[in-house]
């Protein structure tokens, strides 16, 4: 492949974020576009007007995940799928999911203008859900897509005004999955921005993911004794929060001793009664835990659980650990992680090879099929929120890596 | 004084305790009395009937503290005050305040039945306020009786209602001191449950305050910046619960190693924004400092934030520190202190001279005149709580220190 012509993919790419962008816009500046909601429906359905005026065939499944088609002459039974979610956070930001389904089309459309009719069918998908905000089920739209979603588990949920999943997917024209999982899918590359701050701080303006990673959370509770704060010497307290500094100390000490990519958060810490002139009776503190290593992430919280375990019993106080969530990590594709950086090598682009520490529907693909992931920065790492951008060079480096991708799995 | 006879002390005790903590009584078990209500007036109308009727002077001040007197004999301008508060705390209960109020009137009424009348004047006060429960005011009583009370302060305080306390006072028909202080006021002697601890872990039914503790209060604000938890490599991130989790360990590491009576408490912990997969962006904590000696308290204070502001500079953090309450420690007198002693040596009292980490009426009166604060076990050191307890033997004991005390001073 030559090197991309000077088209003005800048301006097209902005332009086409603030189209979509119009539809889910709230008055904070920011989108709201929530599986099966009326505004999520007119996104997807102008979204398939927009793809059939470009001449692709567009076409939904029964879920709802929205398809634009350019056919393959040679390989009809292989197909080259990138895209990503369309839905949204509540007052989501402009570039988390949808910025993966525009990279697509764009790229879909370049390579034909350019290159005429691929060898493989290359397909562009507008996934329906991702984030889990209307529902708490994420995923599902790859999920449907790959085929391990679970049918029982989202017949019992409700959003926020209790309206059922099943009730909202009628509501919105669609209903289960009942056609057989795609056997002609070949490859899936998204195109996301990192939501993170590293390519920004080590100004690379391509991160190529090698690893999502595994998640570990836990609520710990800590249980001392409440005293009062003025007649209790030293000596007499059994101070939860006490117990809780040393121990969150300990988990941080440990986290930048194990080094990246291991990531430990305490994020949420609730002190019972919480008032200044009273000795902690009870702290309650979240441990959230990542690694792209499944084994490092066991032996790490192993460690920390036994250490916490020692703090609690020398300042005697009760401790309870409840591991609630339980993600292992996922590998992306190492032949596609060697051909983007060859690309980027070739082309003399800043990339780094990363893991992402938030989940993304490449995680759900990558189990079934070669997958890549491609990052674009975050400025300051700002995500989920009115305020997410990346520079449009940057967007349109992206881009790039991604045409090129595609052409080297569909023209080659 | 001879060894106080076996008078029945603890059934008239524990009936009186009984009979006073029904004024006040809620659903919960506990006593609200707040000052100036209509069952704050209905209790100290009650008390006067019941002093009037064992024979004594009562009488209010202009403020609504109750005094009930026997008069001496000899030096009639010298009189040896003793005595509590009769407000509680929202659901407070059964001892604090009202136990030196019932201790007195029985120690008083014991001394007249059995050795007459004194050479000094007895007073037993139950006073108006000292909790600061209805208004933020503190020590309304005592303050009232020595003369340092502020108008300008009170005039304009509203209650959670939006109750003004001059119309609270007035409502309850009393109003703003106008007569002289009192200057027969030789002694004052206050009977007090610990509140703490102490004295049951110890096994000591008698506690002899030397001081009343100072108190330090300080709100410290430690800023970061909020990160994605998975996204945010731990060398990138300025976690401000990280900080503050040293800052609290540095905290009672340093306060222990100082020693009693020096007690250091972080009670109050807010985390922003508290969220399980977010890097805190900033905590604010509360830090309670309380000792005997203002030079350690301030020596404390003056480590303490220096080694804070260390942990904040070392971890790349912002950190504001305000000093939002300053009182200094108060001696109780040395010669009361000693009479006490001896009295409890003699009679083989098990007694610990100690400090009281909370604040008392005695902290005053300390400033004008003679002061003693004799404390009683509080079970477990639960204290502003239905489960306030000490047993009656203890309680007993308590009002035999207090008899011999007065006696002490009003008939020698």
């Amino acid at each position: 492949m030559d090197t991309i012509k000077p088209l003005d993919l800048e301006n097209e790419t902005t332009d086409f974020i603030e189209w979509l962008s119009k539809m889910g816009e709230n008055s904070e500046g920011g989108i709201t576009r929530l599986l099966y909601t009326d505004v999520w429906k007119q996104t997807q359905e102008a979204l398939k007007e927009l793809l059939k005026g470009k001449g692709f065939i567009a076409y939904y499944d029964e879920v709802g995940n929205l398809f634009a088609r350019l056919e393959g002459s040679t390989f009809k039974d292989e197909t080259i799928l990138t895209g990503s979610h369309i839905d949204t956070v509540v007052n989501g930001g402009k570039l988390d999911g949808q910025l993966g389904i525009i990279g697509g089309i764009i790229a879909m459309e370049y390579l034909k203008d350019t290159y005429g009719q691929p060898i493989r069918n290359i397909e562009v998908v507008a996934m329906a859900e991702e984030e889990g905000s209307r529902f708490p089920f994420t995923f599902w739209g790859s999920k449907n897509i790959i085929g391990s979603v679970n049918r029982e588990i989202v017949a019992e949920l409700k959003d926020e005004d209790g309206v059922g999943f099943i009730q909202a997917m009628h509501n919105a024209g669609f209903d289960f999955k009942n056609s057989k999982i795609r056997e002609d899918l070949k490859a899936f590359i998204e195109l996301h921005i990192e939501q993170g701050g590293v390519l920004e701080i080590e100004k690379k303006s391509i991160g190529i993911v090698e690893h999502i990673v595994g998640q570990k959370r836990y609520m710990i509770e800590v249980e001392g004794e409440a005293n009062h704060a003025g007649t209790t010497p030293m000596g007499y307290r059994r101070d939860a929060m006490n117990g809780t500094s040393r121990m969150i100390s300990e988990i941080m000490d440990l986290a930048v001793n194990y080094g990246d990519p291991l990531v430990a958060t305490v994020g949420k810490v609730e002190v019972v009664p919480n008032t200044t002139n009273v000795v902690p009776g009870k702290v309650i503190f979240s441990l959230d835990v990542r690694h792209t290593n499944k084994d490092v992430m066991i032996k790490f919280t192993d460690e920390v659980i036994e250490k916490l375990k020692d703090i609690a019993s020398k300042l005697d106080l009760k401790i309870s650990i409840n591991n609630y969530m339980d993600g292992e990590p996922v590998a992306m594709d190492s032949n596609l992680v060697n051909t983007i950086k060859e690309q980027c090598e070739a082309k003399a682009i800043n990339y780094k090879l990363m893991h992402s520490g938030a989940g993304h529907d490449s995680q759900i693909f990558a189990e079934h099929i070669p997958t890549a992931l491609i990052f674009v920065p975050s400025h300051k790492g700002i995500s989920h929120n009115p305020a997410e951008f990346t520079e449009a060079k940057d967007l349109v480096e992206g881009i790039k890596v991604l045409i090129e991708t595609l052409y080297n799995l569909a023209y080659k």
